[in-house]
């Protein structure tokens, strides 16, 4: 598990790729940012940082830190009740992201052409379109598909527009992971 | 009306503030920057420069500019068909900004409590609450609700989530603004 002060550290660290990134955060918003180990006590390789600004019934807006080589797990946002599930938008704000977005070559030893490895238990990262993002650019994700990210060696700062979050429903490739595990 | 030499320069000078809030644009953004003047053709007063980032069924992403004491005229999004009007929520980024949204007091001399004036033709800016806001602060306007806003003397840098824009249908205040009009 990631304790507090390991915590407390990763929001400082966030706050201050935030901030050269030109991104101000009220006092509140840094301190109740989301620190998110997935469950797997690696923060350092496997989590993100989240700073939401909103999210009601009708739309969210979030800033999400990566640091240095971490990666946000493959995962999707599936349909429930009435919601045809969360569509979104990563808009990299510093630094650079690699995506990775279901496509036609999931079956394949996809590992082969992505440019860089999942962190580690490998076998729950499946989807093979490679999607390279660098400040301004954007990419966004259809409802119910499956995707992770990584972000460069210099960390990412990503902006996330979407349909409503409902974080406890999504579904993640490594049944191992735990969205709302010790998630602050 | 504003004619395309002057629509280009502000732009530029747009981008310029932007960069400055440490917002980065690809080329094809810069050029596709909407710049209204709401066909009062007085842009340097009247007038919002716009980048959209994202505009679709369900979602909707923009970075707002004006430039110093600049105003965006006073207008609402109301309900049409099955859409329950247009929810915003404003984050001032850079400069700051003076949000005036429909009140309690909209009947009386509302404009004795203004920090800032209207730009001209006084009489069609109405809403009564005044709300302040810095970098890092936000504030969120239900649908259907009169609100005009304008920049302090260096301008501002306004992050607006919403969800989706249908601007053919926002109702002004002043009948003789004309939201579509020479809009690029």
């Amino acid at each position: 598990m990631t304790d507090e002060v390991e915590r407390a550290r990763a929001r400082e660290r966030a706050a201050d790729m935030l901030a050269d990134a030109g991104v101000v955060l009220t006092d509140e918003e840094r301190d109740e940012m989301e620190v998110v180990d997935y469950g797997l006590g690696d923060l350092e390789s496997v989590g993100t940082e989240i700073v939401v600004y909103v999210n009601d019934d009708r739309y969210c807006a979030k800033e999400l830190v990566l640091f240095p080589d971490q990666t946000c797990p493959e995962h999707r946002h599936p349909p429930f009740d009435d919601y045809p599930g969360k569509r979104e938008t990563f808009r990299c704000r510093s630094g650079e992201v690699y995506l990775y977005v279901e496509g036609d070559g999931d079956d394949s030893e996809s590992s082969d052409e992505w440019s860089v490895s999942p962190p580690m238990r490998e076998e729950f990262y499946t989807a093979s379109e490679e999607i390279h993002l660098e400040p301004g650019e954007q990419y966004t994700i259809p409802p119910d598909t499956r995707h992770w990210f990584k972000a460069g060696g210099d960390g990412a700062v990503i902006s996330e527009f979407s349909s409503p979050s409902y974080d406890e429903k999504d579904v993640f490739t490594d049944p191992k992971i735990d969205r709302m595990a010790g998630r602050y």
